[in-house]
């Protein structure tokens, strides 16, 4: 089989980087406080804490959610894997929306699981009652919320019914900070809350990318599951310090969510000006095409350029069958970052 | 199933904290620096380079070993659980050495795999022959060599019949640091090399527990392998930092190894004039039994004097059956935290 295979990370300077939906901005000064603190402290010599427990008080803390309920992890990815390695035996079906991230599929493959896509239509909308036998023989339904490639968001009354009776409904949410109107941990008290697991990342909106630290919030049944299932210590002592660092300065991530939120408001309008379709984003990408001109020649010419976009193809797109989706998924960088994004599409168009 | 428990990690100060193999010195102090620069740049908000490339080239100056042999990860334990996801399948058999460090079992369980015991004999050695067949059906058996919680090393002429003849032998090498002869990687090149996986960590002997690194080396078919099933971003940039700023002063590392082999080789005297049962350690721990004493007592005498050392009983051991083997693993410290043993092993006896 093949691995997953991520955006572009050149690791030389000098590159409008928009492929990868990191943060443009930098964390909370707090963050290189803290670790500058701990990192020539007597600790780094000693195991972590197994559970994390200072991140999840952090977490309590900020969210009012019991410690209990929380799962840190080396990355929103890392709990990925260890929901499929508690919750999926070999054979087993998992499922996810289509086009979405793709992850997921290589995920269920490692754990030699079957895959099924739900198909979306050409809204981006689910059709559940045609999926319905899918639904009901998943043990886990991964949905990201907003939705990778489309920066979409679906509302409760669209993603509840996709719980599956003997499964686990997993919301990815490391978009949802870039969402208008807050998303918070409310739906894991509802009716069917026993049987969701919400998956965050400081990746994003914590501009965090490079320390990998994620967390689950679930019912403490299902956390307790799946603290069996991880590494020991799979948390290091100078990312949960960052970690914390950051959770504890919300106001910082607000204030660049916001920023963000401003330019993907001007980016759209922008876009669409030059010819583009553009679906309204509730992340901190944008994701577009164009009824006319090859998507991947723009991709390649931008790239000439030293501007990084993600080319992105969904070769079993039944919402554009028979043909393939295909488009650019653009991260929301600064200001300046996309002045030079949009003065280089018009040259190339 | 019950999840692998490690040893106790009381957060507070003000104990002398013996019980898991931790180094008691400082790491190198340029690991402070490196980690205090990247800390502070502009490379915490993006993704960090997906193969730790600097590590493995780092690794690669050190041992004059092709990076593309190399496969940094989030401690030895990730390592690990990628081995095991990568060639064993469910109902595949793994083996282990018994008595040895008991994750190995916890790993198989959570892989639904089957697990065998290669029983060591009153000396700790190897009953190859009569353990001929488990041998030959494991696709991984697993082996810390120097041994945990004997501290005993296995030689070549002992540990290459133990390559299984369809699968892989994993040299866990998290100690291997504080043998008197310093082992290389010299043995992947010998014929059965490219059925050899060594695994190494920087948690022991380079003082860095809390930031949880480690790496294997083994031919970049098998690396290649892993690559597959580990996430993408595995490592994170400020353990990668600190982890490389450690191996490039490979110095500190000996030193601080030559410290502590010499007060292990005074602590095993000690405790010899006390009556215990001392076997003769390559690790940077002691196993000692007492032939009338009981075990879990004096842990626990030392435990309200605060200081912690490992109780360990192992229930199926044949070298004592039908008793269980038990007895008391205990770290190497500092001289003074040694004394302090001593003086507490005095008043109990």
């Amino acid at each position: 089989m093949t691995g997953y295979v991520s955006g572009e990370q050149p690791q030389e300077t000098g590159w409008v980087k928009l492929n990868t939906n990191e943060n443009p901005y930098p964390p909370s000064p707090h963050v290189a406080e803290a670790v500058q603190k701990v990192v020539s402290s007597c600790r780094v010599n000693v195991y972590p804490d197994a559970l994390a427990t200072p991140f999840r008080n952090a977490i309590g803390k900020q969210f009012n959610i019991d410690p209990d309920w929380v799962l840190p992890a080396n990355g929103s990815d890392e709990n990925l894997t260890i929901l499929m390695r508690t919750f999926v035996d070999e054979g087993e079906s998992i499922a996810s929306p289509y086009p979405s991230y793709i992850l997921y599929e290589t995920l269920a493959k490692l754990q030699n699981a079957t895959f099924e896509r739900l198909q979306l239509d050409a809204n981006w909308s689910f059709q559940s009652d045609r999926d319905q036998q899918i639904i009901d023989r998943c043990k886990l339904l991964f949905l990201p919320n907003p939705n990778s490639p489309s920066g979409t968001l679906w509302k409760e009354e669209e993603f509840l019914p996709l719980v599956p009776p003997c499964g686990l409904l997993i919301l990815d949410g490391a978009y949802a900070d870039f969402c208008d109107e807050p998303i918070g941990f409310e739906v894991l008290h509802s009716q069917k809350g026993k049987q969701i697991v919400i998956t965050r990342t400081l990746s994003k909106s914590y501009s965090l990318a490079g320390i990998r630290f994620g967390y689950a919030v679930a019912h403490p049944d299902l956390i307790a599951g799946m603290r069996k299932v991880k590494d020991s210590y799979n948390c290091d002592l100078l990312s949960m310090t960052a970690a914390v660092a950051a959770i504890e300065d919300h106001e910082w991530m607000v204030t660049n969510s916001n920023k963000i939120r401003k330019t993907r408001s001007s980016l759209t309008t922008a876009l669409r000006e030059l010819g583009f379709h553009v679906l309204d984003s509730q992340a901190n990408f944008v994701w577009i095409t164009h009824a006319t001109k090859q998507h991947q020649h723009i991709y390649e010419q931008l790239k000439t350029k030293k501007i990084l976009v993600r080319y992105m193809v969904y070769p079993h797109a039944e919402m554009t069958s028979p043909e393939p989706l295909e488009g650019l998924r653009i991260t929301v960088g600064t200001d300046e970052q996309i002045t030079q994004l949009l003065d280089a599409l018009r040259e190339i168009i």
